[in-house]
């Protein structure tokens, strides 16, 4: 017998068993799982009053709260595609997407009306423009409840689209299906302990893949969800404490920021215990500065995935096949991209398509197969077609790996430096250059050369009141790298480097320089 | 993108991430998930060197072990049929069984070589008996190893056939298919807890049920797998303290067994976790005792399913949405059926497909939907066409409900008593006649009644030395049950009552005797 695989069965499952649990806690508002079931159902109820037809586009302009939830399944329970957009996008970057993806619908929150009142007229598409704040409630109130027939939905139809910033080019709509994230939502799982008495913190913004598939995993387990609206230390501290946190997810700028917060000691933090850390590298030190502040039995350990695979490919949580050598190296594991979770294949293959020696050394690309990767990019079946290959998705990671199955990200396929045919990853040395004291951002290039195809160049910006000396820099980074990697040109900047909405260093912008009326590599 | 759901994957995922740890425990014998992984691609290997073809059914007569195992995936990889049979049959059931299955390989335990050899003849379909004990290791060892390409998997194909043994009827072949034991694998990782750390006792007999989804759950997250060739209370302590088993399954009977053992204080059981017990209805005497020999840490707690289903429905793991209001209450809800996992639809209706009050006090029959009911019964239409309704498949099994999702099993439907117009449970009656200290077997079927249209009569065999009266009995249950609960007639009996393979009363037969010459109720 045969069920569609939808998220919108999750919903009914966490309305049906936990009925009186509250399920969401938003600032001063407690929901349960009944009441937020119900609140979703009304939300696709309003939607189809408003005219929402299957596979309309709802855009979301929100920091996380119990509204961006329930658009999460509200949308989805009317056939439409929840659409939430990075808040932290220019207006001409959310105008493009908001006119690529053609939205019908642009929920915000009262901050961005300005910023809505400015987009609008240049998204003919838009014909409705709602505030989360003040007729949103209203709307629900007023709506019908409208619970769809799960047996009438095609679970490979879109539910989610997600804009991916993307270092360079236009952004990309990510589709993601019903099966999609149902199938992520259970590997996900896969990850959860002591799911009875979990409270999971939303730390990470919604709007960014698929909200790390936490918006499923934990309405499916009936799982107890905090929503931190912004990210702010002292305020994810705080709600920890008041709210016996044990579960969240976190980018390596906010694991920094936590655990160098002022006021770190004034909460009791000892309820947490699982953190997983993702969205960039993370590094040994870091974990080990996290075990320090959220000691055992809470575990930090890193993560890996893409927007386009739901996102979460790999987990670092220790495996229990091998005990580490030695301290530096039980960091060394946490703080990797990790090994694969269920429902995810995955290979770390040359440019052949042939899976690289498992030696932690050979540098090649991550390809992935499995039950959670997107249908495809919107409306560009170009991209589409040029993101597979095989049959195995290209993530433009370039990584190395072994015999455990752990993979270790060493650079963005496009970031990576050849240089006499060796492969050098730009990170490596960023991070050599970024022990120094001395240094406050770093980006690491690819420049022309002659003999050698390229050569790493790097640009940095110094602290405040620093006179280091590039010479002085090569010298301290050159007792840490091969000679090989040691930076060509080191180039001081006094302004903040550019970065992407997501507050990625627009590295191939810098790149550019370098190579000006030079014919362009391709890899 | 689309990836075929199929165990195989697990497999894969296995002996590509696990390949040093050992998997596998069988008596003497210990394999790594990479020894396991090859050795089911070389048992694959030599299934179509043999000459097998898609579809074809492989049946096993054999206790557990890791033989029968890795036909669990081997014979699926071989793109057949694997088809653990109910080794307490009789000869003319298995014949019937394997006939109607067409099988045309039969793997065997040397010790059912006799049996084989008295069966063979029947069934010509059958190519090759093969022992487990003799030729197996040479069969693997000049085979060679085949890994088939898991894109090319129909996951809808029929991956396992288990022929239930029903307590009245012929027995009828469940179809599973490879998408069914991939969700509910995921359904059962979701009871999985500390993963890493976890040893496994495969304690139910592999043939029954799919094993209770522990093949497949167990595989692919890389947990230690121990088997339990024959059930035997002291065997199975001596295994708990040797391997330090964390989880297992048990029928009641078999926990009965476990706390009553003589030498259950001789070994140390403190590595306990987690110890599901279904098959068959629990109580809360039964996990107050389990609690008493597994202490905390350790979780006893119900669950329930049929072959059907693959066949985890519910489990009775604690929700963490109440407190129980008392101890007695507590112990009530782990022995109950319990509430659903993921990946599972269920109601209580009545007759006409409402849903009965959850007040734990109307009587209505399970319907499930969902990703892990069967795909039907192997050419059996009609029968398959008889088990669903309104898209909901019909367990048979009557129960109450309530708010928090729990259900309570009270009977199957077929033995339900209906005595003007009030259902009456057989097994609530059953269970006051065993709680008489001289009670040793009982039965309690309906028998016809111009007033009542049925009443409850019981089918009595005392201890032995027992010369415990009807009057006596009747009144002792008397202070237990409401008055039209009790049952008109107490029969006694000297010799056991008629049972099926599998150990259960074969009540509809107990019940014939009473219905001769009437018309049949159908219910």
């Amino acid at each position: 017998m045969f069920a569609p695989l939808t998220p919108i069965r999750f919903l009914h499952r966490a309305a049906e068993l936990f009925a009186s649990k509250v399920g969401v806690v938003s600032g001063a508002r407690r929901f349960t799982y009944g009441e937020f079931g119900e609140r979703c159902a009304r939300l696709a109820g309003a939607l189809l009053r408003l005219g929402l037809q299957p596979g309309d586009r709802v855009a979301y302009l929100s920091f996380n709260n119990h509204q961006l939830l329930e658009g999460y399944y509200g949308v989805v329970m009317a056939h439409g595609v929840v659409m939430p957009l990075n808040v932290r996008l220019s207006a001409p970057e959310l105008t493009a997407i908001l006119q690529h993806a053609e939205a019908k619908i642009l929920f915000y929150e009262a901050d961005f009306a300005p910023l809505v009142q400015a987009l609008q007229p240049a998204v003919p598409s838009l014909q409705h423009g709602l505030c989360l704040d003040g007729d949103y409630e209203t709307l629900l109130t007023d709506a019908f409840v409208y619970w769809p027939s799960v047996s009438s939905i095609d679970d490979s139809s879109t539910a989610e689209l997600f804009y991916t910033s993307g270092s360079t080019g236009t952004p990309k709509g990510v589709m993601l299906s019903h099966r999609t994230l149902y199938l992520h939502a259970l590997s996900v799982a896969t990850l959860y302990e002591n799911i009875e008495t979990m409270t999971d913190l939303h730390t990470i913004p919604l709007f960014h893949a698929n909200g790390w598939g936490r918006p499923q995993a934990s309405v499916m387990l009936g799982v107890r969800q905090v929503m931190v609206r912004r990210f702010d230390p002292s305020a994810v501290l705080q709600l920890i404490e008041q709210e016996r946190a044990t579960d969240m997810c976190l980018v390596p700028t906010m694991a920094n920021a936590l655990i160098n917060a002022p006021d770190l000691g004034k909460y009791d933090v000892s309820s947490m215990r699982n953190i997983m850390i993702g969205g960039a590298a993370s590094s040994p030190e870091l974990i080990a500065r996290m075990e320090k502040v959220f000691p055992p039995p809470c575990r930090t350990f890193a993560g890996y995935g893409l927007t386009e695979t739901a996102p979460v490919l790999t987990s670092a949580r220790p495996k229990g096949t091998f005990q580490p050598a030695s301290e530096e190296e039980r960091l060394r594991r946490l703080a990797m991209a990790g090994w694969p979770v269920p429902n995810v294949e995955l290979r770390v293959v040359s440019d052949d398509m042939k899976s690289v020696p498992r030696d932690m050394q050979t540098i090649g690309e991550v390809v992935v197969q499995g039950n959670h990767l997107m249908s495809g990019y919107f409306k560009d079946p170009e991209a589409t077609a040029a993101a597979f290959k095989d049959g195995w998705f290209l993530t433009g990671d370039m990584a190395v790996w072994d015999e455990e199955g752990y993979i270790h990200i060493v650079d963005r396929k496009k970031e990576i430096i050849i240089s006499g045919g060796e492969n050098i990853s730009s990170i490596e040395i960023e991070k050599a250059i970024f022990a120094h004291p001395e240094v406050l951002e770093c980006a690491v290039v690819a420049a022309p050369d002659d003999k050698w195809g390229e050569v790493p160049v790097a640009i940095v910006v110094r602290k405040p009141g620093s006179s280091l000396s590039a010479d002085a820099l090569l010298d301290f980074i050159g007792r840490r790298l091969a000679r090989f990697k040691l930076p060509r040109l080191i180039e001081f900047r006094d302004e903040p480097l550019p970065k992407t909405g997501t507050g990625k260093i627009r590295k191939l912008e810098l790149r550019e320089r370098f190579w000006e009326g030079r014919e362009r590599r391709v890899h």
